[in-house]
């Protein structure tokens, strides 16, 4: 099997000969975008997966825990385009063993995220499966031709992250602590995903699969490359964990080198870590040296 | 476990003290519907899994004709509200099993339905499982405040269907011929949800989980009961195939007694099979006697 990057070519290719109305971006960046003739806002959508065994296990998660972060991933895709959420639809497959009490803490977990970010559960499906399987579609809102995407980023702007980078892949292989917490219960950047769109941030994306392959994702859809000194790093984890671990839902963005970008914002530190630079798209070099995107990739063979 | 309308009852109960901008109608009906502030058009937006060995099966089931029947399910919900589709986003877990080529034959089968309907597929996610899973996203789209819902219907409005049922539970139980076909490859009915909006159907929904059932969910939403002939079946489906069997995607509606309705629309026969009537919310009869609700639960216990 190719990479996760490679499948998503091909299945683009297929798709590209067929268009519709109203349809801005599709394929490739954190959310498709969709425009309603006469609309002042355009719509986000991002789906995500989480799988039994693949994303959680049945022993070690609890389903509020699992309900929770089926939410957060999908709000961190409309945070990194610099949107608000709408709504929320979700698909459940039952496995065998989670009973009706399961299923009311795993969505207790996902509406208490929901009620705190006024995002509605509109519908889904439910059905079964031999392992638990969640889909949560969001969909968000964002003033019109003004969300933030991974190729506008411009040669020579500086590159950004909120936040420390390391603590989910920490806390899953600690099982401890506050880095535990921050792997259990993401928190989606809302916040400052619209304050970043209002400062005039130029490209933007979430952390979910790492700091080495998310940022060659933007720097390949902007057609540059990266130069970057190591990241700010969450107190225990490694420099490994923090420059290719995923699920830190921290953002990554770019904007104009002369912008003046706070130190702090909405409570999070943000750290410039480099500069977009004209050469070899998607290539990604730290203190100099090529950094491998060895980020998670559900399909790369070890 | 309980039902799945007493799982769905549940789950609206815990989400229903969330609310957001813009939603029109939520969980319950064929389709969510959203309304962008300023638009000409509300949206429809639909989820359906397609899980292996609950929906097929990797030995009887093409990856080509899996494609299709993922795209056509959420299709037949956009034109059970008389919708026209704009896009959709696939979410797809693949299993140990399923190599390029299985991943490259569902994509072709999804998008050539995709193609005929102009469909775009905007995005949607990529994952590993046990068992092959799809996710599939419809957004549609109705003129303002014109989607064909579920509990529109009144009391001597006529109860109509399109088409003949029972072919694709012959063609599941058979493997054979045109009623094979149907199994494999169910026709969304685009064209006739929109016909049928424009003649002025009370209510509407599409047929996935038979008609016994999902005639009881129309007339619940309705708060009215519905008396019913025997529906047209299909050329050597048995009676209670017709009455039970899923997916056939056919559409069942309700208009006004005195509205003529066409005999044939879009090239599918259109027959009254009964009368909705006051009495107890959901209760279906034919030819007087309690017609059970005995079509597809994925939890109701045998």
């Amino acid at each position: 099997m190719r990479s996760e990057l490679q499948l998503i070519d091909r299945i683009r290719s297929l798709a590209s000969n067929i268009h519709g109305r109203g349809l801005a971006i599709g394929i490739g960046d954190d959310c498709a975008v969709y425009h309603s003739p006469g609309a002042s806002e355009d719509l986000l959508f991002t789906t995500d997966l989480l799988v039994e065994d693949i994303h959680f296990r049945r022993e070690t998660h609890r389903p509020e825990d699992i309900g929770w972060k089926a939410l957060a991933r999908g709000l961190s895709d409309i945070a990194a385009m610099g949107g608000e959420p709408r709504f929320c639809l979700v698909s459940l497959a039952l496995a065998p063993w989670s009973d009706a009490r399961w299923l009311d803490c795993f969505y207790r977990g996902l509406l208490k995220l929901a009620a705190r970010e006024k995002t509605p559960l509109a519908g889904g499906d439910l059905g079964k499966s031999a392992k638990a399987t969640c889909d949560i579609v969001v969909c968000g809102s964002v003033p019109r031709g003004k969300a933030l995407r991974r190729d506008g980023a411009k040669a020579g702007d500086g590159i950004y992250i909120s936040g420390e980078l390391g603590s989910s892949a920490l806390g899953f292989e600690s099982q401890r602590g506050k880095a535990r917490q921050k792997h259990l219960r993401p928190e989606p950047r809302i916040a400052l995903g619209k304050h970043l769109r209002r400062l005039g941030a130029t490209a933007a994306m979430d952390l979910s699969d790492g700091l080495s392959l998310d940022l060659h994702r933007l720097a390949t859809a902007s057609r540059l490359s990266a130069e970057i000194a190591p990241p700010p790093i969450f107190r225990g984890a490694t420099p490994e964990q923090a420059l290719h671990g995923g699920e830190d839902y921290e953002l990554l963005f770019t904007a104009p080198a002369r912008r003046v970008i706070p130190e702090h914002l909405e409570g999070l530190r943000l750290t410039r870590i480099g500069t977009m630079r004209k050469g070899s798209a998607g290539e990604v070099r730290i203190n100099g040296a090529i950094l491998r995107p060895l980020g998670y990739d559900h399909f790369r063979k070890p």
